[in-house]
């Protein structure tokens, strides 16, 4: 516990070191996006602040389709690029989305074997991997760009340091997707993209505070209140909250201002107390912080339907309102959106209890632990698993009759959260 | 301390108990607005979670325009209709808005008594004190409807337990009026009014949290993490943020979706990192919380113009966006609400210096005591009062050419703000 309260310290330091260098260095007061390449074989870099979590596989001979190298554009600290300790790099590893893909898992159930056959056909071929790394990418670098460094320094240092931190970007992605699925341009999209992820990181700086889950670390680095102190992170948190509405009125290009209002409204009623916020204190109340309580399957539901699946939703409905598509078009995205979020956290709670903490990469039985109601344990492990293929089917029903070549994003990444290993 | 805990934890079961039996009572979960007549030469009333407070002047020969009866419509918990325990009730009688009103102080300078010779023409007149009662009575109404209590019960119970507590309602009303100033119509307002309102709420919860100024006590009342936690608080807090721009996105009728976006962007900026919350992050790390920092004038002007001035900033613009304004009539608005918001805050650092803590209602020598820098401290108090009355011009200046009688609740108001005693 005391080394750790070092290493954290000494992280901060860096950190602190690393802006005092570059607002310096810079009259602007941004620091200055850069370019690296890293060379073949490493499996995961040092990327704080950085743009893209680059994860060449394990196995060469999977690498047939993954460039050998990866342009990696973003902030990088100074400080924070020696080597990391040890725990905080094995963290990174755990994090990264991509680390073992489920669709490039040997195990193949009946689902995955059709999409391979489809992807015999040229004319079906998705590379998931390439897609998504690409898609971070942009992401990344609107998000810098969306809120840059600026004065007063404190309060963007706070925001910024949770927002740049990596991260998956499923619901800025989803965003995109679902925008390009029904004929939009994802430049529509981009600010509501970006939205959604500044949302997202205000939900986490709010989750790991001292009241809240009390959790000093996130995304192997200190949390937000550790390094600023609690009464910045809520303020960084609001502040954040206020940037992502400000960002989608003043930034969306190519619409009509009905449907920006639209977004707004969606986008708004999905996080706020019908939505995300209905699920977490549903879930504080339910044994959010480890207390017994005794719960059935429809809360659970709802519990998982407002705190992870509204966001989802809130992401596919922006998406295709911005993209231009029709009532039906909008229903059906919502549905899969739903289905989807709601099957990544039965598919969470079944690694939970199946895996060991290697094979996950954190700390498995955790749910049990600390005495969680979750499907395994209100269902059983093959109905919960039973469920999850039926969330995954229902979701990708929804995408019949869209073009199948701009509906791949989303079959892909149904799938992946379906068959993810960890 | 230990009395005052007592109290407090009594005020909670009171307000729980309240909770409980309007759930039982009523199918929807949704307490039942009821009307209450007062009493004549009842100063003040038990208002919790009622829409007006009614304060009928002291002396009895003032109360001539003033009816004798005040209609109360809100939700009245039962519990606490109780006599309030001696220090709550003092408090409540301390923050009325108007249970001495510069406007009716003997006290008559120049420039109120410029005024009071206008009201003499019948033409000019205007009575602020049933103006303002008025307005606060149909914004307290339409809080009350814009966040019905509905489930999530205890998040809904949260957010309105801080929003539907009373308080001067200043910003909605400055947009109200603006609005109408320019010729828009009032309901074209008020869903903006009322989402200015929830910010308001949002930003005194988080204010008063442990992390932040660590206060138990607000507008008489336990604080809200005093009675739901500090968690429930902080996402109450974002939950009324999302909610104030769903309600302006979805409720706001009669305008074109442009100004409802620019009406999104402008309030969302005003309120964020480059608003308010720059100002409370200047706050914080110059003084806020006790600390001795030697700052100068342009920094305290900094601190007030974003901490207080640009809410009041983001509702006249608000209005007078929606009322129709052109671009040299919102330029104004929005300077005469910066001189006003600035202005509060000078007259708040010379009373606190200048009055008895009998005479303020509030302890005086605050910022003596925490060694705050203010106003008096850097120019002096009669500097203080000059600069004060120059804000006043400057604000009344930005109002000529615009129809008087429009104008007239504006005015009053500067004046108000002006030269309130406490």
């Amino acid at each position: 516990m005391e080394e750790k309260r070092i290493l954290l310290q000494k992280q901060i330091k860096h950190y602190l070191c690393w802006n005092e260098k570059t607002h310096a260095k810079t009259p602007n007061n941004s620091p200055t996006p850069r370019t690296t390449t890293l060379s073949p074989g490493r499996r995961q870099t040092e990327c704080d602040n950085l743009s893209l979590i680059s994860v060449p596989r394990q196995n060469p001979k999977q690498q047939s389709n993954a460039s050998h190298h990866y342009s990696v554009t973003g902030t990088a600290p100074d400080g924070m690029r020696q080597p990391l300790p040890h725990f905080r790099r094995n963290r990174l590893l755990q994090r990264s989305p991509f680390s073992n893909p489920a669709c490039n898992h040997p195990t193949v159930n009946k689902h995955q074997h059709q999409q391979t056959q489809q992807a015999a056909n040229p004319r079906n071929k998705f590379d998931f991997r390439t897609y998504m790394l690409e898609k971070i990418n942009i992401v990344n670098q609107a998000l810098d760009a969306a809120l840059p460094l600026q004065n007063p320094i404190k309060i963007h240092e706070a925001m910024r340091y949770s927002l740049l931190s990596g991260g998956k970007r499923i619901c800025p992605i989803v965003c995109l997707a679902a925008c390009q699925l029904v004929g939009g341009d994802e430049s529509t999209a981009m600010p509501s993209a970006c939205a959604l992820e500044m949302i997202h990181a205000m939900s986490l700086m709010h989750d790991d505070l001292p009241c809240m889950d009390n959790d000093d670390l996130r995304r192997g680095r200190p949390s937000n209140h550790v390094v600023f102190g609690e009464n910045v992170t809520v303020l960084a948190g609001y502040a954040l909250l206020a940037r992502a509405f400000e960002h989608i009125a003043d930034s969306t290009r190519g619409v009509s201002p009905e449907k920006i209002v639209r977004v707004i409204g969606e986008l708004a009623r999905l996080i706020g107390p019908e939505g995300v916020v209905a699920g977490q204190v549903a879930d504080l109340r339910c044994g959010g912080q480890g207390r017994r309580l005794d719960i059935g399957l429809e809360q659970l539901e709802y519990i998982h339907l407002h705190k992870t699946a509204a966001s989802v939703e809130a992401s596919a409905v922006a998406g295709a309102v911005l993209g231009g598509a029709c009532g039906e078009e909008i229903e059906r995205l919502r549905k899969y959106s739903r289905c989807a979020g709601l099957m990544f956290q039965v598919v969470d709670d079944i690694l939970d209890v199946t895996k060991s903490s290697e094979e996950l990469g954190k700390t498995s039985g955790k749910d049990l632990v600390a005495d969680k109601v979750t499907y395994p344990k209100l269902i059983g492990i093959d109905k919960s698993k039973k469920y999850a293929q039926k969330l995954n089917r229902e979701a990708q029903e929804q995408l019949n009759g869209f073009d199948p070549e701009k509906a791949a994003p989303l079959i892909a990444l149904a799938d992946y959260i379906a068959h993810r290993q960890k």
